[in-house]
């Protein structure tokens, strides 16, 4: 259920869900409440009038009995339950005209494949691994063939099945399942890659159990790492579960990963880590599915090409030095147990492959589930974070990179920086005027920090008031309190100490952002280079798709202003998501994916940033926000000079 | 060098191997010389007088001075060094037209693709695991694909190898062993079965390691394990030996070795004993070949369906069991260190495949090896033994059956029977009129038993010699302290305990020839059922290959002449020896072969004899020596009426 929501003076209105908060509402509306506590009626300051409709809660005891009388409450603490009219009170005159009107709710990507009907309907649901049921002629003296050979001979016959094999494994145990089942079986056959290869029966179960086949996807982030169960006959998510990589107390990135891996037993240790982390996942998943350890019949694992090294406890020293190799890009089908995945020995890993050391397994994945390698448009995927991988291409090619951004994006070299955890500023508006903040931190909680899409809106935000310039410095004249000097550092002071969880003031700082200016100028640089090695700009990009935690949370406009994402339309870019996991649930689904991957890591061009000459010019022309050469950004241009006037 | 013997009066001639025993010479001669302690001079009575030329040894306290002048030498301790005319003593009148001269010599199989030269030749030459030599571009920033990636293009583009793949194992040590060997390496590829198959990386060294390549080849029988080390870049045999197959302890036949694997642990016993007996062999060999464990690369094993399931722990159970089915006939390539097998983790295993319950990979083996697969002859190849299995067929079409003949052949079920070795009477001959024996034992020692191959001769030449009926009962009427009754026994003594080493008489008893007629009598009833069933009589055999260590040193003629073996031109029959191991050799050569034993394993059909009816009437008929119908058997008929007129 939704409801519109119209905020008075302004007269702008806008769509939210059932018991969405008021404050919420605003901001998305582009409507400035002065908040700067993050909520939970801690600083009392979002008094709103509840002019028409209801809300729930939002009593405080800032708020003296009459004004309550009069409708009056705290949008911080109201959830919306009916259609509504809202006046905010007129603190000071803003023109409505200079209101930022955001870019839009944030849309998910249509991604293709991406349920069970539409693979249905295109015949190409049919898993890396299947099942199928078999009535067997029971053996006598007259037909008393070997009981591998009956089976591979009435799948010959009966279902068409050619080039099977067996793993000496699940020979032992064929003889006793076929009369344990009377001769009523179903098998499980793992597809190959190439239409042409082996089909592997790599268990046998007595009677049918066709109905119980499930599957698990695996995203391996360096930070966390994602799980989901699915059921294979119905497409559905039974469960899924997001849990720290417990590595992380061994190097929060890569390269700390690698440095450690280098170290006696560093590489045994993390590997044994990754592994825990995925069998918590699993037990927690699998529990909560309803579902038995041995009815799963794949799990798909996907991560950066050192995540993926360190889960297959493969060296991934060559990694980090110079010339930047990767042991592999592919890797074989499996047996999960054999690198400790507490799964049934039948259950078969596929692991996706990758193109580089920086651009692995979790972008391919992102890339397939998004369903590039199949459009004739130009399409930008970046997957932002501490390493920034991006690709750009269609159907016909496709090259890619990846730029080290820096820890920014992900709260790190930010002095209240944090991960987007409960108490993280996330979202962030200005008075252009009084220069006071409205913030809106996850889970409504007293702020703790700043998250990294928190800090894109800020620096955004800030760039639009003039408070700070392009190269991200403060206007030391604006007769703020706010923007002061605490011990030779310009910063910005977003909520003041009484309000928040750390009992000290939080502010945004000029390193600040300077590091985002950095991080930012390095994707968007990135971004330049590779257009520029295939001889296209900025202009012929036709899409961009987001990728990775931090895209799904980023403003796409503030991005856009600070200069990290090129200048597009909004409804030109979509939010992948979880790409990586995606990826992952989509190649659980269907074996053409397994075999279009080959197709599409082949027909990827890599390159280093690091030996691409042109890489260094672009970075440090996007040292801007949003770029010197304003021309990439003509609307952001436009809107800066409409603002500052 | 070889000399020629004439013995007189018989005017009979042979030709002999340089130092070949006097006593040998002439009973290849088909000349009865009385010899009945087996040689070493014991009991001195195969006097003979050299005429002409000069042999080593042969005086005895047993000779006086004046006879030892005059010539007389023993034969059992005579070594020939020269052409001879030798004179025997005549101590009774024997026409030299009764004599029964011998076969002649026995030959060896012609063999298809037995030595490397014809396969180079043939260009089959192509080992299923092959060495190949890279000499890589080392990595740079510009040319960084991952080591795996290079390593497969390169095989790609320079080699023309493709469907390459590579195991988990391996990648982890790929990027080091690429830079110990400064990116020139030695890659190890196992060949796939169908051309389309895929080719599976197994091991990377460092340098050019492709003059060190060995394969191992293992037969495995119930009683004896061979194995073999030949060399990859000759073909020749580097080092060779058999043991006893340590599960003997368990059960000298599969079927008491079934048993024993149904009980609590006793197949994770029996499999580790006969890893252990392996293991045992491959110390020595390895050790006497002079090479590396990691420099094998490839071990090929072929047993029958019990041994190939004990070797692989699968419960062999249902083999003895109505309706006799083997879990499988068909195993896939795998790892030999994967059951035990103490050879390096990248070494391959090949299983020879079979047919059925009992006509297992050591068949088949042999059957590759004799190569009647390519030939247009109709071809009987039989491997004699407890369980004897027979095969018919030729290029276009093939059946095979097994027959328990029980273990006469094995010298089981019969009073002094024992193995062929030291001191088993293997060849026999009996002074028609005296009816005096002449014996030789293995080893020339003094006898101990009698092993399968003299027990054939021995009814031979008593059925001859009108000693026994062709029902296997003694004449009690010739006269000779010999035929004697023992607790209601009749039998023959063939050598005095005074002569032996066991200190009592050694006799062959009426018992121990009915064992020996139901042996005979099921492998011929076998012969004849297998024919029925397809349509075609004795008589359209054109070949015999006779397989197995008992088939090498049967008589032909003594086999003819009681009805094991069917009637037939001696040329026409080969001595292939160890098939099995053959097999197995030949496989570590050429890859054509796994190619090939697939299409023969599809083209068999096999006949349970259990459940064909005809088999119990051929049993029946073949009860006889040689047979009931004497027109399976037209010159053994003539010779013993011509014998016994």
């Amino acid at each position: 259920m939704t409801y519109s929501v119209k905020f008075l003076p302004y007269n702008v209105s806008v769509e939210v869900d059932d018991k969405e908060s008021l404050i919420r509402a605003a901001m998305d509306a582009g409507v400035h409440i002065n908040a700067s506590c993050g909520g939970g009626g801690v600083c009392g300051k979002c008094r709103v009038l509840i002019e028409e409709g209801m809300v729930e809660g939002g009593i405080s005891e800032h708020l003296s009995r009459e004004d309550q009388e009069k409708g009056y409450r705290l949008a911080c603490m109201s959830e919306i339950v009916s259609d509504l009219v809202v006046r905010i009170p007129v603190e000071s005159e803003i023109e409505t005209s200079r209101l930022n009107v955001h870019a839009g709710n944030r849309h998910t990507a249509k991604i293709m494949y991406s349920n069970i009907d539409e693979l249905r309907k295109d015949g190409m649901f049919a898993p890396p691994v299947e099942k199928i049921y078999l009535e067997l002629d029971s053996a006598t003296v007259e037909d008393n063939q070997a009981d591998v050979a009956r089976i591979i001979n009435y799948l010959r016959l009966k279902h068409d099945e050619h080039r099977l094999t067996m793993g000496l494994a699940l020979i032992r145990k064929v003889s006793d399942i076929l009369r344990e089942g009377d001769f009523k079986v179903t098998v499980t056959i793992v597809r190959p890659v190439r239409k042409d290869g082996q089909n592997e029966i790599v268990n046998i179960e007595p009677f049918d159990t066709r109905d119980r086949n499930f599957a698990i996807a695996v995203d391996i982030g360096t930070t966390t790492v994602f799980g989901q169960v699915l059921d294979l006959q119905t497409g559905e998510v039974l469960a899924q579960q997001g849990e720290f990589n417990s590595q992380i107390s061994y190097g929060e990135d890569v390269i700390s990963r690698i440095i450690f891996a280098e170290k006696a037993d560093g590489l045994d240790i993390l590997h044994q880590r990754v592994i825990d982390t995925i069998n918590k996942i699993l037990g927690m998943i699998i529990k909560k599915a309803g579902i038995g350890k041995h009815e799963v019949t794949t799990i798909t694992l996907a991560g950066n090409s050192t995540m993926t090294q360190l889960l297959l406890k493969i060296n991934p020293s060559y990694i980090r030095r110079d010339p930047y190799v990767p042991a592999s890009i592919m890797y074989p089908p499996f047996h999960a147990s054999e690198i400790g995945i507490d799964l049934a020995d039948h259950t078969i890993a596929l692991i996706f492959p990758g193109v580089s050391s920086y651009v692995g397994g979790d972008i391919i994945a992102g890339i397939m589930a998004s369903g590039i390698y199949r459009t004739d448009k130009l399409t930008l995927y970046m997957d932002i974070g501490t390493n920034a991988e991006i690709a750009i291409g269609h159907k016909e090619w496709m090259v890619c990179t990846a730029a080290s951004a820096g820890p920014a994006f992900e709260g790190g070299g930010v002095k209240f920086g944090m991960r987007a955890i409960k108490g993280a500023i996330e979202d962030f508006s200005i008075n252009p005027e009084t220069y006071e903040p409205m913030i809106i931190t996850v889970g409504n909680k007293k702020a703790k920090g700043i998250c990294g899409s928190g800090l894109i809106t800020l620096a955004a935000k800030l760039l639009e008031t003039g408070v700070i310039d392009s190269r991200g410095r403060f206007n030391r004249t604006l007769g703020t309190p706010r923007i002061r000097q605490t011990d030779d550092i310009w910063e910005y002071v977003i909520v003041y100490k009484e309000n928040t969880q750390i009992d000290r003031d939080i502010a945004i700082t000029e390193p600040d952002l300077d590091n985002l200016i950095r991080a930012k100028g390095a994707m968007y640089g990135a971004v330049l280079t590779l257009l520029e090695e295939i001889g296209l700009t900025i202009n012929d990009l036709e899409r961009i798709i987001l990728a990775g935690g931090f895209g799904s949370y980023v403003d796409l406009e503030s991005a856009i202003t600070i200069g990290l994402l090129p200048e597009i339309e909004p409804d030109k870019v979509t939010y992948l998501g979880n790409g990586s996991l995606l990826g992952c649930k989509i190649n659980s689904l269907t074996n053409a994916l397994r075999r279009d991957v080959a197709k599409v890591v082949n027909m990827m061009t890599n390159f280093e940033l690091a030996s691409t000459p042109s890489y260094m010019d672009h970075y440090m022309g996007a040292l801007f926000m949003p770029h010197t050469n304003l021309d990439y950004f003509p609307k952001v241009k436009a809107r800066l000079e409409r603002l500052h006037k």
